[in-house]
């Protein structure tokens, strides 16, 4: 089944890491792309991936037979991709290296020197202030910074884009339907309860998950105050300059939950306040761009609102469209801004392996790869 | 070891329950209190305790082999109560009832009237304007309506005093002592993560529960926000005349801890804005009536901070000096307001049948029972 | 979508308990049945299926939108089906009744006596000896006691055909792969670990679920011990006869697990001893009836045997085909007996609903309905 | 509160790891012996033992404030004991380092050659065949080995003594029990479900323990088959000889519970076959050495009987008796060989820390140390 002829052939950096494990098998039946290249540390390099993953694998869901039999490249070694490129094999890669941030920062420009476009799920180039963190509904402007960012560089067919922090997957959405409404925020406080897949495998350590939560998630609370900042921004000359709002307050704790992120957002707004019934046709109607071009891991609605007193619920909720759409539930008047509300949204997934898929998706849309 | 001379013979009224069994586990060893009546659902009256609660006990800790052989009563009676107290075996009750909010509150009042006081954990009487809502080290000077209540009651030596909801347990001694040193909260918007304990037993499903969260617990969020105004309010005249500050919007979620609530709280004082430095130094300076007057049930020291990064943690904090300390930590400031930080108290032990025995010491230190 | 021209329409009893909503998110594309009929307590009775499971969907998955508004029946009253049977609009019916033991027995035969085959998923009709209990690759044959069950009761169209216990899946099929090869069982020693979706809903309180396994679910021990000499048995003149071997000694665990059931078993042979290279062999070639009439419901391989220590694992082996696949792992030889083994089985997939529906494809393979 | 004038100076080796922040927790108020040194890893030595464990310590129970400002050695470094221990400081250690087996295996045979007696935890010198491998209860005989371990060795002061590993805890003395009554067991089939706690920290991985359990635990299954055979065994010249009986096959899976190994265990006799009433005559007369000498660790009932359906659960009954005690339930005949039951013991306090602690007590009362 490999070698399907009208498939881009595209890379995996940290394969066999969890977010990669990830990649590989949303990746199997993808009708633009498919896995040609799998690179991962000097460890399993050499190794076939069936053999590299043998009892690390843990997802459900296996992995195409095509892409067992792949031999593992060592991720450091940017000379592989390169003859993988030129023998047609390669087009571009997508980043799930678990690595020191400096090295990441540096491998990942020395793939798109060496003309390897690299879409990013690190935090490595999230703060370089000419690489896009894309939301797919949310900026899909911001891809103008590449051509800008090539310049800059001198890179002639690579680039740097990258997907922000899980956390902040599930209330990005609905505060920028609100926004393009006309009701931008103000002011966010918001605590989260994250699912212990965010931390990878071997990770959060049972003893702290049974009969228990963390309230604390190192360099967390950062990320998801500052990154929506930067996808609220706009590119003023070249670079993208942050936006000043929403001023965002994150507590983050971790839950004992395999798959799924929940935030319960306080939000008071800029200055107009939407009635909660406009709320709800707000975020019923928003689509995106991923919506009106059809891109394959686009969910359908992007946004879905459920009734129920009682959810969004990670188990129940996370799963929906694919795992691509944020569920919200809960909407209700703040005691002390002006709404409140509950948000879900799947952190390896949408958060991870499956934004990054669409903002591929978005950048060969828009001719970038 | 019944019959101790010198003990006051109390009894528990829903003693079969999960907060029931709480009362009778921790009167084990009590210096003041003794168990020595027993009230449940017509269903187990006349049954020994033993019989009531064989196969329903859930407590690793057991009861005392004199309360097992007590008659279960029925609480619905409150002729069998006045009968104990005739005979000296009943100075006043513990009610940890389980029915119909109205039910319990026609009941609450029959024992009063009856001449029998009652310290209640139920919510029913939390909002009657006479009836005071107690926590030892915040509004001890509450019981002052109490001579009031009985007067206008009509009722000699019956009255009621209650305990607030276990939710809002964590974050009240915290703001108490600010409040106390000069800096009272303006707003605060908390976010709670609380134990199944709390539910009772069978309580929360399984099934909500594995690999799940629930945001939602019906009428926590509004006992949340408002009892604290009430226990931060004064007398004037016949009623407690509730507070104005500080505005509170609680977001509470059920998460697969058996004990043990957690919050999340960001806070924004009214006026003055102590130090972190300072507000450390108040909260571990922090000491209320029950540690003046050392109370059996005070903890040493009410407010305890962990320096940790990632404390407190329910499994690990909940039952720090006996179950009746708050357990602080990631005290640090608030992006959006002045100062977030998260607090833990145990639900079933300070936050019900702990904070209740407390209520008793305090009014028994105060001449009332 | 309803009414599709060539499907055949089938009918929910006990539609909204967690079986029911199984069944209905099973059949959801299924290429033969189709749900047009949805049957409950009164009290769901008369509204349309959307309301009735509102609130009560356990499920990730979704329902059809056209079952969503079906006007649920009474399932007591058997003449509605008769109604719809006559308008062509029910073939048969699947039951998950949730009524007392005798009630369902009573009531199964009442459909059955009125022309609607009843395939059921209860315990009710397991030990009526004329009823078969089917496993599709394991005892297909059974079905021969069709006829003579319907000319002893008299019945025209109807009969009653049964599933085991979900608890006995995992090992079945490996047991009786090994006995047709020639290898049958004397004695088996199982304990098995059962998943929380097993006692429905609201089903295990958490309390008991988190820090906690419960040794002992009730009933269950006896079904593991004999159901299987049924389904091993043979028709002998009107009814079907026991087998006598193999003995079986279960314990039966709850675990805080979803779904899929987990067995540790240890096994003697009734003589001829295959060494484990033999067996696995065995296993991989096992295929029944379902197979060979490519069933839809059938999985492609039975029986999935994992070469790592640490698997079968119900998180991540319990979906395996459809999760109609018995996944097993870690044979060796046994201390005591011959061998042993983990076998995982999906508890409400393959141990319910979608066992129910195998049964159903397996009986309109042979032309019974 | 340290340097009490009769109380005996003991070391942790390993003191900071999960089993020796139990052994310090556990020693806090013992009336014989006082902590006084305490060693890890080069990582540690020359800290405070308060900043070695910052961030590390696991237990809800704190350690003694003495112990906090003891300065941890390096546990490699036996001449640092043995300063100690010249100076009154030290006259035994435990141990429970967590090194590779032979490390250890050599590690602790220097001390003991160093004069030190060491009685350890770690499996490194079970199967050393003049060592003792000690259940109070059970073999108290076999301490008979130590001066023909010493002479052997050579050595003057020193000798090794260790516990078995924690699998074997909660079925040991329940057969033992029978075996001195005339009930010797010949065949044992033993599943267990056990703690995460066992692993260490960070041990188990969540991902492993949300929604799932994982059927096999590296080397536990060994161990719980041989080790029973070596504490039944006997002494003959130099050597203890191993017992021949019962055979044991045993299922070591491991599940998402804190602390408490459950097992389940079906049981054939050698010979005589007692009544289910006699045997819980028996279990419940059991007392061994640690009772009629009253150590200070020893439960008062080793053996306790639960006679509801659903008992042992870990949360509910690993506590019992200081969670010294095993607790039992569910007898009843079994299926295939005579007896099963389910028996529970705490795997870090009876199968660690505390059984290593009743150990050094026994040693004690015989005068060993």
């Amino acid at each position: 089944m490999a070698n399907e002829k009208n498939k881009i052939p595209v890379g995996i950096l940290g394969a066999t890491g969890m977010v990669g494990q990830q990649y590989i098998s949303l990746l199997n039946d993808h009708p633009w792309f498919e896995v040609r290249y799998v690179a991962a540390s000097p460890r399993s390099a050499g190794k076939k991936y069936v053999e590299a993953v043998a009892g690390r694998w843990q997802l459900p869901a296996g992995y195409a037979a095509h892409v067992g039999s792949i031999i593992v490249e060592d991720a450091n070694d940017v000379s592989k991709a390169v003859e993988s490129f030129k023998k047609g094999e390669l087009s571009f890669v997508f980043s799930a290296l678990e690595l020191g941030k400096d090295e990441i920062k540096a491998l990942e420009e020395k793939y798109a020197e060496a003309g390897i476009p690299v879409i990013s799920n690190t935090s490595a180039h999230r703060w370089t202030n000419d690489v896009p963190v894309l939301i797919g509904e949310v900026n899909p402007e911001h891809t103008d910074i590449i051509p800008i960012q090539k310049k800059a560089r001198g890179w002639d067919r690579g680039f740097i884009a990258v997907k922000p922090n899980c956390s902040i997957q599930s209330y990005m959405k609905p505060i920028h339907a609100l926004a393009q409404a006309g009701f931008p925020s103000k002011r966010i406080i918001v605590s989260t309860m994250q699912a212990v897949s965010g931390a990878g495998y071997p990770g959060v350590p049972s003893l702290d998950m049974v009969d228990n939560i963390v309230p604390y998630i190192g360099g967390e609370e950062e990320k998801s105050e500052k990154e929506p900042l930067k996808i609220f921004g706009s590119i003023e000359g070249s670079v993208i300059k942050n936006a000043e709002f929403p001023k965002i307050s994150a507590h983050c704790n971790r839950v004992p939950v395999v798959d799924g992120h929940t935030a319960c957002v306080s939000l008071e707004f800029a200055d107009k306040k939407p009635s909660l019934e406009e709320i709800r046709k707000i975020w019923a109607a928003y689509k995106g761009l991923p919506q009106e071009a059809d891109l394959p891991m686009a969910p359908k609605q992007p946004i879905i609102y459920r009734e129920e007193d009682n959810r969004p619920q990670p188990r129940k909720d996370r799963d929906a469209d694919k795992a691509m759409a944020v569920v919200i539930g809960r909407l209700r008047p703040c005691n002390v801004f002006d709404i409140r509300f509950v948000a879900l949204s799947h952190n390896t997934v949408r958060g991870a392996a499956g934004g990054g898929i669409l903002n591929a998706e978005l950048l060969k849309h828009k001719g970038f790869i």
